[in-house]
């Protein structure tokens, strides 16, 4: 992806589409037990979703960067917009759905190990569809993540995407990205899409792999030729398989104490992408992500990871 | 309690004091496993806290009721509000907080067992004040219910309510009862207050206590002469020691299936309340909370109950 970076490229934007939902964070001394009553340490509201939090790091990385994703007017949806340009995060695409409910997850923190547990609804919100992927101006972006959510829209928006930079200049073209992280089988085909795909431990997991390095081998057949496969393992790092098939590896940066683990797959997706459309090596791109992603857990929430 | 109840006294209102909250409340499958990513079943907003929680069933109940307790400006207090006046509890003594947050609890509602676990954040706001509780006009209240928190103003709000009961002609005297849920050291000499003392099972087996026959043996001593000890223990229904020595036991009423018990315990507490100023029995009272309290847990939420 180095031609794509630097000069005027550079002024582009990186977009990531997928969900935003509001995340409901209690900070616990410990993991509940079932049927328990306990006070948490602490509570805060936190915008959250894979694409939306990815969002966040890119601009606390510097890089210009937009949002695209559902959202329905409500209480929620006021505190999401607000985050958003606190931020600086381009919304000008956000799709505000006429019917259904913003998603609310409920997040407990255990702050004596980082580990956080995660109590989805998401809602029937409609997802963005290339309908209205049609509207975006391509030539703004030099880069694409999508979150894997809704297959068959998703994919008629990356063959937009595909067909612009087939026609494009060289240096104009836009970096594309998939992230796998739900084993959901109508997601998978997503996988040979896009320049670069993340899988997740959890998916890889579920195809029966017991570390990254196995997973990129039994997985490699499903991207594109040419594309980059790369697989983040918590505290042991994240294996890429190259475009020419070379495998990399970079170790884990774990924090001196565990704090918040939440969003920290989203903060390496987010930094191994922004090191990337920037031109590093995809080793420099690898270590880097996990480099933030490692500093992330050691902090509530993403301020003070850069 | 019969002689506070019927005839004009009828129409006074029973007041709870104590808290309210938003509850947040996911319903899952299963209770999450430690650092576990899930979607739950759905997800939905109540307005809970005990004291809270019970006006909304003595509401349901037909009892005329107020709550009062602690709210600050903002989308939480807006929802509770408007939850409040939908169940026509009246609202004229919350006192509204110029600084601090309203607590919000995180609730997973098991749909396979019915089991709740609740993380609540109790913020920063003030709780009401002996003072704020000087402009309550207490000839218009057949009963006031306490849910123990502050015990110091607590201690001096009984103190106002004792005073007017000592002067008030016999049937314009106000019920007095007090709960005290959580085993919170400074709590404890509130249950040598009010005509009827709720004890929870939690705070029982916190002294070490493996049933509610064995609490009220133990915790008699507490309690002012004449009044009334109260002990519900889930599926084992509940016990009560009443004015004259009497052990009083209720069998639990489980609904054919547990669906969903947050609340059940301030539902018991309302409908025992409610019961009592009636002018109903002891072993009335209790059967009837038991009852109501079953049905309860036979639903999701507080419609349906009655």
């Amino acid at each position: 992806m180095a031609a794509e970076a630097g000069g005027a490229a550079g002024k582009r934007r990186i977009m990531c589409v997928g969900l935003v939902c509001l995340d409901i964070i209690s900070v616990v001394e410990a993991f509940p037990a079932e049927d328990s009553d306990t006070r948490c340490l602490s509570q805060r509201w936190q915008r959250g979703g894979n694409a939306s939090n990815s969002c966040t790091v890119l601009s606390l990385l510097g890089a210009p960067c937009a949002f695209m994703g559902s959202l329905a007017p409500g209480p929620a949806a006021d505190f999401i917009a607000a985050d958003f340009q606190r931020r600086g995060v381009d919304t000008a695409h956000v799709a505000w759905q006429p019917r259904g409910e913003v998603p609310c997850a409920c997040c407990l923190v255990n702050a004596a190990s980082g580990s956080r547990t995660i109590v989805l609804h998401d809602t029937n919100l409609p997802d963005v569809t290339a309908r209205d992927f049609e509207r975006v101006d391509l030539s703004q972006y030099r880069w694409i993540h999508f979150e894997a959510r809704n297959a068959v829209e998703q994919g008629a928006m990356l063959e937009r995407v595909e067909r612009h930079n087939r026609a494009a200049a060289l240096g104009r073209r836009v970096g594309i990205s998939v992230e796998l992280e739900k084993p959901r089988e109508e997601l998978l085909p997503l996988m040979g899409r896009g320049h670069v795909v993340f899988i997740s431990k959890d998916l890889a997991r579920h195809f029966g792999y017991q570390s990254a390095p196995e997973a990129l081998r039994g997985l490699r057949g499903h991207i594109q030729p040419g594309a980059t496969l790369i697989c983040a393992w918590a505290e042991e790092g994240a294996d890429a398989l190259g475009p020419d098939g070379e495998l990399v590896h970079s170790n884990a940066f774990p924090p001196e104490t565990l704090v918040d683990t939440l969003g920290a797959g989203d903060t390496f997706n987010a930094a191994v992408i922004f090191a990337l459309a920037e031109g590093r090596t995809l080793q420099d791109a690898l270590t880097f992500g996990c480099r933030i992603a490692g500093r992330k857990c050691g902090i509530q929430g993403f301020d003070g990871i850069v």
